[in-house]
């Protein structure tokens, strides 16, 4: 079970540069205690923005300051994918951005004659037809014609049909998971089914709806597979527990193990929702960051469900953050149904109306994300060079960092296939653990803060996403502009670690 | 109390153009019931885009085929503020795109040289300066320096202090509702007071969220004036019910009402919340779309409590998707917290961390709100020339509007000082309420459906926000291209229903 650590508060208050509102009149009266609020939020915890990262940007902010007494001249932000944040600096793709400054201002297709190429022209005017101006609220489904492209492309990646009606786009695939499970948690014993290692936001929205995680385990000894077995064992312990499952969410490719599924597991999979009756969370939104391509392809759930005419409900979650977009800032993304009836697929319409709409230019990046230039358009030449420089540079410097950490002592680290992260496992020495323990921290946490004080590395606690009991791991990134200085910085750092409180 | 109606399911699934996958697999099992699902979901209700916008939905995909039998030409969505939709166009404001362009696309600086203002210019590098790419996610609060331009915004409006820490940008209000809704409602006993007729986010929120809501009557036949006796009669009333309030809402200027709180009742009411031990609740999206300001002002809540030195928890909340910007596509706005704790903050930011962060075009469109051009500044004289015009057109159109309705046989209508909307009472005669029964409808429903089917207009009826027993109302907004036109639709129209049914 993934431990719920209480939230830390850190420093996040302190730094304000404006006048504070005065917090004598806060004593007179406090109705707005942490004990009146929802009990169910306090349980909420996101670890890769918790602690490490609060502290991160401290060092930030002191990094700033002249005279600063800190070993290193910049924080470099692993604990999240977040491929063209500062320092990072992934190339943005060139069609997308044209497309979206000439939705902003479409004036410009003729102040700035011969800097947009035809076809991006082209294809803003197809949108500006369909949509207006992206300044007023869409079909809260997401503009229609887009619905209709995502659904094209789905049909040509899986060879099978896929229909707009089902197609719901998101303030990314974060905004689609937080609905689903906000719907399918019924009541206090409703379970879902999360692999551990996890990404937080599942047992964060599982908890900020009061519901129960039932976690599976995937096998670090193995490539992180996901085993059926362990799946059973979970399903097992639940409902001695009297927890009734309601879903299963896979993650695939994996995060934080960039493992991918085969398509037998993904069967299998299938196989055990149809049985206990669960609702199928696929997530995703790492598809096209694949590094090995030909031993490890990607298979979507939609496809084998509609292969197997299967009748388990599916949700497929895709975003523009990840792939070759990173596209995080705009907050778009999508999510498939299958094998949804009407009055479902009308109740998920009536809560994404409450939001209103998706922001559009999140929506312009799907469009972008399922309708690239293909060979022959003049914008291709360039996407193809963008897009094929980004998928080596992360195959390789994945490649690199998986070889060099796992050659340190006491590291185990599986050279992922896929996503951009990588989870080695970290043996720590007792006296390690026991230096944590009187810190109060979890072993790997406490071994990450030490890498972000000594180095400006921030990561992510393997306690962040769940392990087995008394393993522990970190997450990272494989985003980082100098790969030999980054790996060097990492090595030298655990190096120094085992020094001081050995293997 | 509010009418909760069971959500009616109409054609949402209809129009599909591509292939439907196959129903009959989802005869053999059928774990998703709508049973199966969370039950306060089945009790969320937004008549905004209910069942009348999907039916003009319809009409609209409609409209497109030759030779369809519908009496109008084309849909007008007077049922959402929604500015610059396809038909309303509301002029975008130039220096707000042309920044938003140069964000997108900041090669666009030297390669189209000309064709954006220094002042444009410089703004996007400041702006470029501190957040990076766009592509990249932000703080989760909200860019630090948007942040800190909100609060030099508010401390220049109100004459008090604001701290960049209090501030959370978000998706447009609603986001920023919705998440303080989840955190207060700690149990199925916590009520909410809510004004009566209310913008339905409040309703579908607490309703989403299991919590109970507490309203109190506007004072339709005194210009929408809040009463505070109608408060405390619902305070009593929520006592003897065992339900316990934790906030109130005030909604100003008053959507759907479009009144404006004097100071004397804003003073009231913070003073209610100290003795009663409420967070207060300030929807003031609609704070610089006054019609009338030189006898109608605005006060935001925020001075008020400064000036008093209240110790009341206050959240105001503010928007880009209405004012003059009308940039709802976008879903930027900001909600500031006074007197809170910094444990408090440090859990609402835990919470906005798992989604990650607002859209950075949202965050760029609230720091223009904030910032917007200045005299002597070369953007200066388009914007005032842009922003004069919209206001213009607007009280204008309110005036005109409230004046014509006015004057209809059994309509009363406020001329709203402020918003967006009209919300006029209709009086309907006994042989419509039983047509309206006849059809399974509300009455201000049914004629609503009427008008819809006889003009194209679409306004939402006064059941979706709220209104005493046996009074009906429609909301429309005052957004049309042709005042004249859209008026003489609403007359005609009228002036048919009742001599088919009386007055």
């Amino acid at each position: 079970m993934p431990r719920v650590l209480s939230y830390k508060i850190r420093g996040l208050i302190a730094s304000s540069r404006l006048l504070s509102t005065s917090s004598t009149s806060i004593r007179k009266m406090a109705p707005l205690t942490v004990e009146s609020l929802n009990p169910a939020i306090l349980k909420v915890e996101y670890a890769v923005r918790g602690e490490l990262a609060i502290k991160a940007e401290e060092y930030r902010t002191k990094l700033k300051s002249t005279g600063h007494d800190l070993p290193f001249d910049r924080i470099i932000s692993s604990n999240i994918g977040n491929p063209q944040q500062q320092g990072l600096d992934q190339p943005q793709i060139t069609f997308l951005r044209q497309l979206a400054a000439l939705m902003e201002y479409p004036a410009l297709a003729e102040l700035a004659p011969g800097v947009f190429p035809d076809d991006v022209a082209q294809r803003a005017k197809q949108l500006q037809a369909e949509i207006g101006s992206i300044g007023a609220y869409s079909h809260s489904q997401g503009v229609p014609l887009i619905r209709e492209h995502v659904a094209k492309f789905i049909e040509e990646r899986d060879g099978y049909p896929s229909d707009p009606k089902n197609i719901f786009l998101t303030a990314g695939a974060s905004a689609g998971v937080s609905l689903l499970m906000s719907m399918l948690i019924s009541s206090r014993d409703s379970g879902i089914l999360i692999p551990i290692p996890q990404y937080p936001l599942y047992t964060a929205t599982i908890a900020q709806y009061s519901g129960k995680p039932i976690p599976y385990y995937l096998d670090g000894s193995s490539d992180w597979n996901t085993s059926l077995e362990e799946i059973k064992l979970a399903l097992e312990k639940a409902e001695k527990e009297g927890v009734k499952p309601k879903a299963l969410v896979v993650i695939n490719p994996g995060n934080p193990t960039g493992a991918l599924l085969s398509e037998d597991t993904q069967i299998e999979l299938i196989h055990i929702c149809e049985k206990h009756e669960l609702v199928l969370l696929a997530d995703e939104v790492y598809q096209s960051n694949l590094h090995k391509p030909d031993t490890h392809p990607f298979t979507s759930f939609k496809k084998l469900v509609s292969q197997l005419k299967s009748s388990v409900p599916l949700v497929s979650f895709h975003s523009v953050s990840k792939g070759v977009l990173g596209e995080c800032g705009r907050r778009g993304g999508y999510f498939e149904c299958t094998n949804f009836s009407p009055e479902i697929l009308a109740l998920i319409y009536k809560m994404v109306s409450v939001g209103l709409c998706p922001p559009l230019q999140g929506q312009i990046a799907v469009d972008t994300l399922v309708r690239p230039p293909k060979a022959g358009d003049l914008s291709f030449p360039k996407w193809k060079e963008e897009t094929d420089k980004i998928h080596a540079a992360l195959a390789e410097r994945t490649r690199i960092m998986a070889d060099r950490l796992s050659k340190l002592p006491g590291v185990e680290c599986v050279n992922s296939p896929g996503a951009l992260y990588l989870y080695p496992k970290i043996t720590l020495s007792s006296k390690a653990i026991a230096e944590a323990e009187k810190h109060g921290k979890q072993p790997d946490a406490f071994y990450a803060l030490q890498l972000l004080d000594e180095t400006g590395i921030c990561v992510v606690p393997g306690s962040g996403f769940g392990q087995r009991e008394g393993h522990w791991h970190y997450r990272l990134t494989c985003l980082c502009p100098g790969v030999e200085e980054y790996v060097g910085k990492l090595e030298k750092f655990h190096h120094g670690f085992i020094e001081k409180y050995g293997v």
